[in-house]
């Protein structure tokens, strides 16, 4: 029979509150480890925080804890496997974290945890160390206090989320013996604006790339040789214009071909969600709104493909002036992507694009640095209803159901590859400028999504069975 | 009687060939100092090259040697007024240098001289300590071997032209008393293509500036705010990519206005010029020559406005990928003049337009950076003339006359502000890296031009005075 709790448990939140001094202390120590996976330098640092989390999750009584090699960052792995009538869950988090410049813009030290009312602040603090702690927490109490857990749990945790995933599709497609579940649970999603618990249904793919522009072998004098070359700046700015209309659509042929129309139910459910634009606005800072015209900013932002420039570098950036033509100019451009478009195919379509309007004179390349899967879930799945209930029992109110305009790959990994339903269910606040300067976490979302991950095992004991 | 020497100058020739191997240790030492007048942790150095060179014309026998304030870097000034029959000549150059990055391309350390072959490399061994050098070493050798010089001469060194001369014009203006002459010769120009002898007889003026455009506070996640608002790199190519057209002219309202048509002389002149376009392309190591529709190469890159980005930064820069909206993104963008444009007017059609052009949802600035007039001088000027006969004498051929697209602000500040005719007489060959990395001077352009400076007073003595 499953080990289910009758609701609330009284055990795990007597643990929890005896526990949380320390608790606090392993969740610093945690988020102490600069484990940026996407600036090679941090390469010993990732393996740290995999080593570190390899050890808590042992310390919890998890078993074949295993720092598993992807040719990349680790992958941590362990399980629990003692529920032979239960279902079993996987549990999908990632230990590495941004970049942190412009470092002159945080308040404090970025992987030096401070905690300021019922604030943490540090790198990392919400994405994602904040929620695989919280995992961890909610493992080793359910452990402490029941010695079991209700259903099958396997951990799996990635370093390179946040540098696309690159090595984790071939790591768990080599891998499929120690990934035998039922469903997928991934924790890298938050709350919607107030901090309203929330169950996200949808995220966006990603196809990112980089331009370069290459003009001569050295920077020129922009008086003896200005007029008479193509400088690679200015072709690149003419480049990244031409990417997108005054509409706000992308131009690149057959960009929008694959783009699954919402239905009016879809759009109903995201004009009904409760958002003030004018407090969005206001706290953002920004004197308007801008995006794709025909759409709302909800939309703009969650269901519609996008074009960004994430950096654009070139000649001389220092303080006073230099009179060059810069030798080369470089962007990394990005592209947010929703069902059904393909990264890949995306990509191929943005090359030839840009190679199309790539001005005369200079030589623009095109490099692809990694891509990731729209992916969409079903409000109706049981496993999504049982997430559903636990948030609810646990937060106090039912979740709200958003469609978030940022990308997890993994997700349609685990749907495509191993053929799982996924489930999305974080607990981090809206506002907690992850992949910003000052990150934070709310402590009291970690607390309470701790009983709420613990719960949801509770709640998946009745899944059926794949 | 004027000190006029019969030329060849015997004696100085002697001289400088016993003297070879103490100037060129004198070169490297003036070479040594980094004196980059536009970053501001280099204003010691700068200080340090002006009290080199003062030493330096102290000790060539040089008279009322003063490293002068100004606000800025500090002007050297020193002279030698003992012909009273004789006409006054100003000797104009400048100490600082350009900023050395990109320094990985260099292949020697740019602020330890080196000679490789007829080359000496360094930041500055042409443009301009290595012509200040020559000019020092002229009056070294004529004050050593005649005790005089042929005509009353004031050196004028400066130390911000490579950061638009902002405190020169004031203290031009408030040093008259000194400056009284009669011709002003500026040795900051060079050879023509093949290092064919040549004297510039116009020069473009520039107009710098720098786009600044603000979004958010911080970076935003691209995901989660990617379509709902402006991106402030995206804002910033459009604003670029609309200040020219396909055609390569520039956009401004009003910007030519002001632009002196050429005489169809002028246009044969140009065409007259020896000029490779092919050898120049190979050279470039570019795929095309790209310009101003309806102008020719030679005229693209002299006698035509330009407008190019020397630099733009913006957002994640870094090896790898970083999902960020920037927060703020920023260019530094010039335009070379030609008479008899204004660069003050330009920068107020320039912010005018880029305001206009501003996309919506974020808040572009233009700020100046600094400007400099245009400047055309005549070939039949008896001044021009001397300068020839020098050159001819020297370097065994006659002058071509050509038209730099380079700028030289202080051409303006001594003929507007102190009415003087002025020469653009300089010793460097055409491609000497200047403002690139490894920039190098010929040094037997630098032997020869110490013997072309010298006998250039000669031929100034029958100078009509004014």
């Amino acid at each position: 029979m499953p080990n289910r709790a009758a609701a609330p448990d009284a055990a795990l939140d007597a643990h929890l509150d005896a526990t949380k001094a320390d608790r606090l202390e392993s969740y610093k120590a945690f988020l102490r480890i600069p484990s940026i996976s996407a600036i090679p330098a941090h390469a010993d640092d990732c393996n740290a925080a995999a080593r570190w989390l390899a050890g808590a999750l042992d310390a919890a009584g998890l078993e074949h804890v295993d720092v598993a090699e992807t040719g990349g960052h680790p992958v941590v792995y362990a399980d629990w496997l003692h529920a032979p009538d239960a279902p079993t869950v996987i549990v999908y988090g990632h230990y590495d974290v941004q970049p942190v410049d412009p470092l002159e813009l945080w308040t404090s030290t970025p992987f030096e945890p401070i905690v300021v009312g019922e604030r943490i602040l540090a790198r990392g603090a919400a994405d994602d160390k904040g929620q695989i702690h919280a995992h961890l927490m909610a493992a080793a109490g359910l452990l402490a206090t029941r010695g079991a857990m209700p259903v099958n749990v396997r951990y799996v945790f990635e370093g390179e989320e946040e540098s696309s995933s690159v090595h984790l599709d071939r790591w768990l497609d080599g891998n499929r013996d120690r990934l035998a579940a039922d469903v997928a649970i991934i924790s890298d999603s938050g709350f919607f604006e107030g901090n309203l618990p929330a169950i996200t249904v949808s995220l966006r793919g990603i196809m990112y790339a980089q331009i370069d522009v290459v003009g001569t072998a050295v920077d020129l004098h922009s008086g003896g040789f200005g007029g008479a070359v193509q400088n690679p700046a200015n072709a690149l700015a003419q480049i990244i214009a031409g990417l997108k209309g005054p509409d706000g659509r992308i131009r690149i042929p057959g960009f929008y071909d694959a783009v699954v129309a919402l239905s009016d139910d879809d759009h109903a459910a995201l004009a009904a969600l409760p958002f003030d634009e004018a407090e969005y606005l206001q706290r953002l800072g920004l004197p308007a709104l801008v995006g794709e015209t025909g759409f709302t900013t909800l939309e703009r932002r969650a269901i519609r493909p996008t074009l960004d420039v994430n950096g654009i570098w070139s000649g001389f950036t220092g303080e006073g002036s230099k009179t060059i033509i810069p030798a080369h100019a470089h962007a990394k451009v990005s592209c947010r992507l929703v069902a059904d478009q393909d990264p890949d195919r995306i990509f191929e379509a943005f090359r030839s694009y840009v190679e199309e309007i790539a001005p005369p004179g200079v030589t623009s390349t095109v490099r692809y640095l990694g891509g990731g899967h729209p992916s969409l879930t079903s409000v109706d799945h049981p496993a999504t209803r049982a997430a559903a209930r636990a948030l609810e029992a646990t937060f106090g109110r039912a979740p709200l159901y958003i469609r978030e305009g940022g990308s997890i790959p993994v997700c349609a990994s685990f749907s495509s590859l191993l053929g799982l339903p996924v489930v999305l269910l974080g607990i981090t606040p809206p506002d907690d400028n992850a992949h910003a300067p000052n990150e934070w976490m709310d402590l009291a979302n970690y607390e309470t999504g701790i009983r709420t991950f613990a719960r949801m095992f509770d709640e998946l004991v009745d899944l059926p069975r794949t």
